[in-house]
């Protein structure tokens, strides 16, 4: 893991860095030593590790909670090639939208072979960060991302017994179902009620589907990229109750 | 109103009082003197105004956000004398559950003849509450109450143009649905994933008859009587979004 450049506002500094082919930025209190949570972030469908939401989101967790921050750039996103693949894929839905007919089945199956990508991504940008002395390798580990994110993310956290919580949604069951039938960590899971993208029937099911003994559903009205800006604080109470009251960690602040 | 008794405890006043026939209770901060947000609490089937979650949660809305809390005895519960029409309900009731057959038809259909005692008591109510000083007639007013206490409070609020925000859940559109398509404030909305009294279709279609702008569905995994902890914490802070910040409501990115 190469550090590439360092800026820091309101106490919180954000690092880019590259590992391999990969991009990302980690984000930590501008003072940090010593371990602590650590919150992976995956960005939507077309957006990249610095997204707006993402910043946003990332420097809420670092400013209020004391935690490390991480998001990395999906294959084809952000600072990444695209393959052909992806370019066939990218091409194929936009001809659709173009023409007024419904992109979610190309969307899911096109995230689906991105997560085929992602998820050791995420577990080798996982082991370097706990290299870290900021981050650690003991300590609790959280996962958000919803909508491609979640396609990344539900086949990443079946797989990757590190992570302790996780924040999911505006994802179906038809490409994820058997991934979150393994996933047994608590789940907040978030479900856009009018949905474009997913199916109503097609998020109720895969919510269905985690193992968690804890989930929650989420559900709020709106199309896909609805979610209201109160699911934010719900997300922090959500990862405080699991990555900081359910370890030993306590904020230093 | 008449108060009975009063008792204090951690800072927490309760004074036990009738308004006619009917019976309630009212929690304050001990030193409380002006107007501040009110906090109506409607208790579960079979249960009563001073039943331990309502203790719990009232204590929490008094010392946490400082807010006035008050709970009435339902018609036929606590308190109050129960009808020939209750006692035979009841009887019905148990009939079944002593078979071994499903009575949530029947609770369905009893909690309807509740409330429509009940949707006038909680009226008279409210008219007193807001001529306490420590409450005051211009303050914002909320609604907690699952099960019987969404039977009772969805025909409640939706007659009643004084409520600020709602928690309801454990209950099913088949009863409800009308009234629910009169509320428009926020609603959070608590449903049982593996409820055997409400079928989770019903939920989910009372959830979606509310026509509210700002509405949020959370649902978890178990039974009937198995809403998990941390709901409480989840309504605290929907109360104090609606009735402290006043609750502007903004789509995240």
């Amino acid at each position: 893991m190469r550090f590439t450049s360092e800026t820091t506002s309101n106490g919180v500094s954000e690092r880019l860095f590259t590992l391999g082919d990969l991009s990302g930025v980690l984000w930590s209190p501008a003072d940090a030593t010593g371990s602590r949570p650590l919150m992976l972030l995956g960005h939507g469908g077309g957006q990249h590790k610095r997204a707006a939401g993402l910043v946003d989101r990332a420097h809420r967790y670092v400013a209020a909670c004391g935690f490390a921050v991480a998001a990395i750039d999906a294959p084809g996103h952000g600072d990444r090639p695209r393959t052909e693949q992806d370019e066939r894929f990218i091409a194929g839905i936009r001809e659709r939208m173009a023409a007024g007919e419904p992109v979610g089945p190309q969307v899911s199956r096109y995230n689906a072979a991105l997560a085929a990508r992602a998820v050791p991504e995420w577990q080798a940008t996982l082991d370097a960060l706990q290299e870290l002395d900021c981050v650690g390798a003991d300590g609790p580990v959280g996962y958000w991302g919803i909508s491609l994110g979640s396609a990344i993310g539900v086949p990443f956290v079946a797989a990757e017994p590190r992570i302790t919580a996780a924040v999911f949604g505006l994802a179906g069951h038809q490409t994820l179902a058997e991934a979150a039938a393994l996933v047994t960590v608590p789940v907040e899971f978030l479900l856009q009620w009018d949905d474009e993208l997913v199916p109503r029937d097609a998020g109720l099911a895969l919510f269905d589907a985690f193992a968690s003994r804890e989930k929650t559903l989420h559900a709020n009205p709106g199309r896909h990229l609805g979610v209201p800006a109160f699911e934010l604080d719900s997300s922090q109470h959500f990862f405080t109750r699991h990555l900081v009251h359910g370890g030993a960690f306590t904020p230093a602040r």
